[in-house]
């Protein structure tokens, strides 16, 4: 038997570093700039402990295009290397200061929200830079040193007469990477990823008024008053803010905070958000952020992605499936959080007890903070229910905990915009709505105006209408269906109020057996039996003579199955089934019978039936071109 | 100044490789049987060229679960390793015997398919096993090996008593990788990533009916037949179909080939394909593949993303984002092109130019099947445009090569389901849609039932109107107004049909001016300003009394934003502008004006509104029920 090592040669290894070791080239910039923060906050660290006699002062971190020499350069003011360090540091592939640091200082340096970890990022730059050079000079009493290599595994070391302390960073940039010389270009990503970190990064100057200067205001010989352009002053253009909303305590911040640090994330969004929620916590896990309700739309697939993760303040990524719930992603915001294992598998980290954790922790966080909103204000909580309802509905569905506890706030309009949590509905319409086989029936509309005679119906036998318009409404209702004792739903046209709540009066038919019988067969010669089942009801005489209706069942089972997606579609075939309602105790009816010509029999039905439909949205076409031509006949 | 070498230890880079080799640890399972399917085609290629005396066989790959054991195994009968090639080729990360295979037979073997480059597939073993096997046996004459190495960077290497040639991997699967040791999760994996890989993968054995064994039927004394159930014979489970479909050349396949490999693509899918495109090119780069038409509904989102990539046979994602235009990643099927510099990042990839030679390639591939499919079977074409216009339309869109291809095949459907090609519409109409100032007047619909009594004033002045309602119609409107000269699209309820195509014949009004501005001073009176302008035309007698109409700028305007998106929203915002056009001539305008008492004029004013109203669905909610309860007191 042999022992030994595996083995790997630098030749081998590299080339694949520079094409492979992040798929997406541009990070390279991130992992420069991470490095120069992490040399930066060491240092301070240092001096904070007394390992460091030198002033800290306030350091920046400077990015710089050089176009005509097609040079990029990344320079800090953290503590440098010295021509060992660098032997040590750089030379060797993978081996991580940072590390190295942290476990050195490792109760003090804890917090410092140091982010370097695997001692690779620095070689990112040969993905788009065919030389690098290090120029670098220590904190420490040391000539400075300057490190170039041209991308193939041979380095030079020697000494350079740079003063200040501190790293620069020159990439010359390759020929297939000359976007990264661009200066939008790289705005875009210091703007993407580098934001908000913590040290400050200029990048180039701008132009602004002087502060100090107050432009004269003069008034002419006519009392005109003229004022004097504002004095304009070079600065440095810092793209970042160091210490944004998240990183503060909540105690710190005012309402004007969020709100402005919600422009700082989405400064193209006009709106203003209608809440937030900052997540704050140490054990068992490291996370920080701050959620934002924005008003939703009925688009769910549109408003995901836009919370942000980060890792100590550098930018990781916008997709955020698996570490926040499902239905919370339409939430923006950021989340940072150290512990958060970034480069595993989505589907382990679903797996993941600490993600577990976190996303659980969320949940309970948003459950809690819509609780102490209802609570605290009811009125604006209602106001807003329009615009959150479907995170909230979403989530009463998708997470079997937050369905609990959204009992406590979750919101039953009526069609007259009064709202009701479940509890209180359900003793509001007890004692009315409940039919003669004790069961609750709670009615709703879908829509105000396409259901409004048919809400018209309910509301005058004192019944209350709740207006549930979301899309996913039927898997909710179906959902409560199934959880609370006793209850079941109907749409207000399913069919006609009376036998959507049945009690145990009757009204009495004014037609006879054989009038019934007569009226039934007439009907059934003229109404297409493929369109409508005729259903003929004793009802009072002043409601309409014709209604048409759809039965709950097949109704919602079809939207069930538009909204939720999948399986065999087996109801969203099926062909749409519509009733037609008869008053037998209507005028109209008791006219129809009276007529002696069946022609003007058939007319009257037909105008009866084409209302009916007018009323249900079902007249169109050619049909409804007809029934117009004819009205205005008769109004002439 | 110093010179050295850049460094990397195996400590260091070992521990980066198990984590972050791959973000998707699944991967693990790709590579290793794409290993073993090198080793099997590396093989065949010896044999072919005489390079190894030894019987190519019918080898396969095997995987097995040894759930107890709690390994993995996957074993070829490919070329297997000596003791000393393990050394060479195992025990160097990094080191391709893929590259070196290819260099050393770079004529005869430039098409065997091999995949392996980079030598690093098998370390993806240790992201989910924290011991790894390998007992291999060369075709050499030597003794086979057996290597072990427990995830540090030390192995062992000694004699096996293994005699059939080929290698054998164990994974000693680790405890957060238990996952990979449900046979459910292994059979998903295989047939995400090797579906289609050339060499036969066996997972298990399955029973299937003997096709050997015909079963009697006998019958008994009462004549009733009964047949004797099939023999159950037990097979090997091959997962894969190792010659799928698109390797195969166009000339030797049927209709049922396509639509089957469809099925073998979409098992989960039951819709046909409409048709497909068998993409085949070696030069300037390697590509092959089938894309089919699907169906297509009017969500653009949802469907795409459902072309796989794939590069030699395996599986590699089923995002072609920049690698297939955008228009066209609404289509399904696969790509397979070694050439697709899969490892860059999208950005990098769009600016590619081989990657850019091949979108164009399969552009003008799909062009020009649209093309020969309408040419040779114009009435098949037609039939299937409302299925396939979505993606032509964008296409035009944004494809300025497609637009100007698409002039051959695009096509304008009419309201009476007549297909014109640009051309033929243009000769059709120019004579009588070409209005007194020289521009050409293109009539449109977007609902057949809703604008019902618009397109039908449209025909009775023997215009035609097309159908177009798919929604990008307005930008392709817009998008052919700037590009064909002296055009313009009108959709029929923009105005009254004498304004939209305004001819130089005037039809003479009955009123004296005195009247007209009797009826537009009681008209402004009695209809709210908010909503209506009001518009007083001397149309023929017969035509419509009232008929609301909406100006075409602002509506279309309105319909891009919120197709198109984005921006300041600044169409989108505004209120919705309507015109009542009142046809001075009608009857009902001339007893307007003859009725004696305001009320009754009045009332004459509000229910002709309200028929208008009704004709372009505005007439909702409470005013359709009062409109309702009128017109049955009406009939009675």
């Amino acid at each position: 038997m042999t022992k030994g090592n595996i083995n790997v040669s630098v030749e081998n290894i590299f080339p694949l570093i520079k094409k492979f070791l992040y798929s997406d080239h541009e990070i390279f910039l991130r992992e420069l700039i991470s490095n120069a923060t992490d040399a930066t906050l060491k240092l301070k660290h240092l001096t904070n402990v007394g390992d460091a006699k030198v002033e800290y002062g306030n350091p920046q971190i400077e990015v710089k295009i050089d176009k005509d020499g097609k040079k990029l350069h990344i320079s800090d003011q953290g503590l440098g290397m010295t021509a060992d360090e660098v032997e040590k540091y750089i030379n060797q592939v993978a081996f991580s200061g940072a590390e190295e640091f942290l476990d050195k200082y490792k109760d003090s340096a804890k917090d410092s929200g140091i982010i370097g970890h695997f001692g690779l990022g620095f070689y990112s730059a040969f993905m788009v830079a065919d030389k690098v050079e290090i120029i670098t000079k220590s904190f420490k009493d040391e000539p400075a040193a300057h490190w170039t290599c041209d991308g193939s595994p041979e380095f030079t070391l020697e000494a350079s007469d740079k003063t200040e302390r501190g790293t620069e960073i020159i990439l010359h940039i390759a020929e297939d990477s000359t976007e990264f010389l661009e200066e939008t270009r790289i705005r875009e990503l210091l703007n993407k990823y580098n934001k908000f970190m913590p040290i400050p990064i200029k990048f180039g100057t701008k132009e602004v008024n002087d502060p100090e200067h107050e432009p004269k205001t003069t008034k002419d010989k006519d009392g005109k008053e003229t004022t004097e352009p504002h004095k304009q002053i070079t600065v440095d253009d810092i793209i970042n803010n160091p210490n944004p909303a998240w990183t503060k305590q909540p105690a710190d911040l005012k309402d004007e905070d969020y709100s402005g640090f919600y422009r700082e994330l989405y400064p193209m969004q006009f709106e203003e958000p209608l809440f937030n929620i900052h997540l704050n916590v140490d054990y068992p896990f490291n996370l920080t952020g701050i959620l934002y309700f924005p008003k939703m739309s009925n688009d769910m697939q549109m408003q995901k992605d836009k919370i942000q993760l980060y890792q100590n303040q550098v930018f990781v990524t916008d997709n955020v499936e698996g570490i926040v719930p499902e239905f919370l992603t339409m939430l923006r915001g950021v989340i940072d959080s150290p512990d958060i294992p970034l480069n595993v598998s989505r589907s382990y980290l679903q797996a993941d007890g600490a993600v577990k954790k976190i996303s659980s922790y969320i949940t309970r966080k948003v459950a809690d903070k819509l609780k102490s909103l209802f609570n605290n204000n009811r009125e604006d909580f209602e106001a807003k229910w329009n615009d959150i309802k479907i995170v909230i509905e979403y989530g009463m569905l998708s997470e079997e905990k937050f369905f609990e506890k959204a009992d406590a706030f979750a919101l039953y309009p009526t069609v007259d915009g009064t709202y009701y949590t479940y509890e209180e509905l359900f003793n509001k319409i007890k004692a009315k709505q409940t039919d003669k086989d004790d069961k609750l029936v709670i009615l709703y509309a879908s829509d105000k105006d396409a259901q409004h005679s048919y809400i018209e119906s309910a509301k005058a036998k004192d019944y209350e209408v709740l207006l549930l318009d979301s899309p996913i409404v039927s898997h909710l209702i179906q959902k409560l269906e199934s959880t609370k004792e006793n209850i079941t739903f109907a749409r207000v046209d399913g069919d006609h109020i009376n036998n959507l709540i049945k009690k145990d009066e009757n009204t009495i038919s004014k037609l006879d057996e054989d009038q019934t019988k007569a009226l039934d067969e007439l009907l059934k010669e003229v109404i297409p039996s493929e369109k409508f089942t005729v259903q003929l009801e004793a009802m009072d005489s002043n409601e309409s003579p014709f209604t048409i209706t759809q039965p709950e069942f097949m109704r919602r089972m079809k939207e069930m199955q538009a909204t939720g997606g999948g399986g065999m579609n087996m109801f969203g075939n099926m062909p749409e089934m519509f009733n037609l309602v008869v008053n037998t105790n209507s005028e109209l009816v008791g006219e129809i019978l009276g007529t002696k010509t069946k022609k003007k029999q058939e007319r009257l039905i037909n105008q009866s039936l084409d209302l009916a439909r007018l009323s249900q949205g079902l007249l169109k076409g050619e049909e409804l071109t007809n029934f117009i031509k004819r009205s205005y006949e008769m109004i002439k």
